[in-house]
């Protein structure tokens, strides 16, 4: 049971949204240009892997499932490899530009200063541009935002992934913003 | 020097809204829903204090010390009184439901999952509101992000605190958006 009357049996992030309106309006679309604008030289499935990561790192069950979910769609592979780099994403094949990025998005969620020089230098010889190395930092921060505004206020998760899996594809569909919180 | 170019000289914050203006609009509009909006029972002196002392715990030196002033500018009080606040504020002369309210911005700011159903309900007991006790867990996890934004990228920041006190009316008169990011 969250820990405030919420008005609404909706889970996780979506129960909060119904309850207050008008920040959930900015947060969405906050999520929308970070997550799912074309204008963006990352993937939607890469920026949607990196806040898979970081919500796991946060331990935040109902985030993790959402958007693993939503990169494995993205990436057309299972939870079973999108877990396998929230676990260990060094030992993935995923490219060395996406393991540099997951590095910083790792230290971002430790602490900004946590981010080296080194970390950011080494991101950018194996091809990281300025804008991806912004985005990456932006993002993971912004995880470590809602995965504290989801847990923070004790919402419930649904404990099925298969219920985070089944709606990825309608969510990728629809986007972040004015889409239906009930469906 | 920030860890990527930004291709500005603006101290904190206002240089990746500089560099990256598609996603400052949502940052800024979620601000000023949050800290400045006059729809809210928690005062707009109140609701920087929240973002100060969650600054200060993630060791944001910019953060704090925008937030900090703007702070003392509302509620009428110095940086010392601030300081002392954001240092121990149980020792301090706030309102208890306001140090309820920290208690818990406390909390989130180590991890959602550390906020204890005691902590809300004492904040209940002493007059937080179901809103006001959202507002605060949203601050307290906004400022999550913004402090990560600010410090993960490598910004560099005023070192003169007089810097942010003499800024604060400024800023508090024209809000979040639209201000002109090089005054």
């Amino acid at each position: 049971m969250a820990h405030i009357d919420l008005q609404n049996e909706l889970p996780g992030i979506r129960g909060l949204m119904q309850f207050r309106p008008e920040t959930a309006r900015h947060l969405n679309e906050l999520a929308e240009i970070l997550l799912r604008n074309d204008d963006n030289s990352l993937a939607r499935g890469e920026r949607e892997l990196i806040g898979a990561y970081v919500s796991s790192l946060n331990d935040c069950f109902f985030c993790q499932n959402v958007h693993g979910a939503l990169a494995g769609h993205y990436l057309q592979c299972d939870m079973y490899q999108v877990d396998a780099i929230k676990n260990d994403f060094m030992s993935t094949a995923i490219s060395e530009k996406m393991k540099s990025l997951l590095s910083i998005a790792g230290a971002v969620q430790q602490g900004g200063q946590k981010v080296s020089a080194e970390q950011v230098s080494y991101a950018k010889s194996v091809g990281a541009t300025d804008r991806e190395i912004h985005d990456t930092v932006l993002i993971a921060a912004a995880f470590c935002m809602f995965n504290r505004y989801v847990d923070g206020l004790g919402t419930w998760a649904p404990e099925d992934r298969q219920f985070y899996i089944n709606r990825a594809p309608q969510r990728a569909a629809e986007g972040y913003i004015d889409f239906d919180l009930n469906k």
